[in-house]
């Protein structure tokens, strides 16, 4: 089955319209037509090479709704039309600890198959991703959307960024009566700061950027404070119960740990090119603190935080562009010159 | 009240004999004939004023044991004769969340008052340890020892070594199913090992010196890694639960975070002079682990540390010394020859 796609032949290639094979659906298989899909800064990263083992053509994309063309013999949870969504992860292992416990994104076993750039039998030997007009994928890797059709393109991006902060708020206990920081006022951030919101916590965001103060509180944020204002920081010294970082871009981290309270934790969601400068374990120990790192999401965590943001109305903020703006999206994004997250019309993939 | 003591007058004196005084007993003090009291890492550094703040005279020790030779008028948990300890802390606020949790080693109220070197309105003006004769000290400070009065030489160390390993073993879950490493087997690590064991955890020593396999067994460990060696450690990947590390010299981080499970911990309970290298965030984030510090333990889990240590017949190993050999001490202590800590005969203080 052919599908029109756009990717990658090399990591110094733009990216450019392409036809990809997607496999005959077996009898555990959702074919779905992909009506949008986010644009995560992994994208960039990995069809650029920045990352260790790209595979090319490498079409990216792992913030996919649409609707549900066909279902295999053996699918009951779906019916032609539903609408649906793919996040990062197509497959696992499905019997080592983390599997069975529903944490696939930690799988043990043979690692999780990633959406695209992963391991698979299909052509041509690596997963390909949401930058195209169809995706066969096994059922137990599809969710359901109960958010309103009208707001599809706005849910793309909970498969990812979406699942990534919430996966950590819930772990790390976000809730009514907890005091919550969110660094970092981007893709990942502002849902994070949407979502403990939702939650109930009491949100403080952290940015640099003065310009994005009012914007956070928009968000959902109860307070904003500009991390480059010592004093300003220095008045919640010891009150967070946990603190979510968005931010990959090497920085100090200690500012954020010693905000925390006794037993309070600082989770980061994303790996730095270049390491942060070494964090201070003097400000972990006088406090019990911890820095913990948080990955995605299971997928059964993923469908419960697609409910919650149906029945609590949370979605992205995105701009949509057309598939052939991919490329000035991707340096706009480098420039973190949008509000929050591109996704990507894939209708205009037909064009 | 004038007592007989080792102290030093500045950072490059030797510690030398001094009398010093301790306050008149109040309704709730118990004044304590001190037998015999452990020497601690943190003694030479304070000492030598290689951390921040030491204030002169200063007369270091914080690992206490001896018997109890008046009591206040208020006090009823004590009586004339009884064998008690005195650990890190000789007040705290009494009133911060952390105290009223019974957790004062994080009082962030006042902060808690060190056993040497905090802030008291006894002369002079900052609070004098246990290399001394006798110590007079708040009952709420005071723990009793259930030991056999033949082991309370090596009783002393579990007054600071004892609950600084304890407290976090407790806290993250150490005990029969679970599988902990214990990094560096000195002062610290040593007793690490055996109150593992003595948990029911399965415990797995790490050390840089092969001469300490043995040893390493012999306190209690199941397994012994050598941690300059990739291969052995690589072998046990992925399967921790928990990862107490005892080393206070900076080194790398990654080599115990790798070896975690997944929600595993690596918890710190050392602060180096030069930072570690930079921690792998990716390590921590695939796998959601966690690096954590941790200090020492509140009054309570010092009791019920002292407690399950008698019930257990957990003792530290010491080396007996007399005071006048402190400096020597300090010496072999800095070259870690020592199994595994120093306990001096504070008797020898009346010559």
């Amino acid at each position: 089955m052919v599908t029109k796609a756009y990717g990658a032949t090399a990591a110094d290639k733009p990216l450019q319209p392409m036809d990809i094979e997607r496999r005959e659906a077996g009898a555990h298989d959702v074919v779905i037509d992909i009506a949008y899909c986010g644009v995560c800064h992994s994208d960039l990263h990995q069809v650029r090479a920045e990352w260790d083992g790209t595979l090319y053509p490498c079409v990216p994309g792992h913030e996919i709704v649409g609707h549900v063309r066909a279902v295999g013999s053996e699918v009951t949870r779906f019916a032609v039309g539903d609408m649906v969504g793919v996040g990062c992860m197509v497959d696992s292992c499905q019997s080592c600890p983390s599997c069975r416990e529903g944490l696939e994104q930690y799988c043990t076993g043979t690692g999780f198959v990633g959406t695209y750039n992963g391991p698979t039998p299909d052509a041509p030997g690596h997963t390909l991703g949401g930058y195209s007009q169809s995706i066969v994928v096994d059922d137990k890797f599809v969710l359901k959307i109960r958010h309103p059709e009208e707001q599809l393109a706005a849910v793309a991006p909970l498969l990812c960024a979406g699942i990534t902060t919430y996966s950590p708020l819930k772990h790390w206990g976000a809730g009514p009566g907890k005091k919550v920081g969110v660094v970092g006022i981007g893709g990942l951030g502002h849902m994070g700061i949407k979502i403990a919101h939702a939650l109930g916590a009491h949100v403080v965001a952290f940015t640099t950027s003065e310009a994005k103060r009012e914007d956070a509180k928009k968000l959902g944020a109860d307070d904003v404070l500009n991390s480059r204002n010592a004093e300003e920081l220095e008045a919640h010294a010891g009150s967070f119960d946990m603190i979510l970082n968005t931010v990959a871009a090497s920085h100090d981290l200690d500012q954020f740990t010693g905000l925390l309270k006794r037993d309070g934790s600082l989770v980061l969601v994303g790996v730095p090119e270049h390491a942060h400068p070494s964090p201070s374990v003097g400000t972990l120990i006088f406090g019990r603190r911890s820095i913990a790192g948080s990955l995605i999401g299971g997928i059964a965590e993923t469908q419960e935080m697609l409910d919650f943001c149906a029945e609590h109305e949370v979605t992205a903020e995105i701009e949509m562009i057309r598939m052939d703006e991919i490329e000035q999206a991707y340096d706009r994004m480098q420039r973190s010159d949008v509000k929050y997250r591109f996704v990507i019309d894939n209708a205009t993939l037909a064009a």
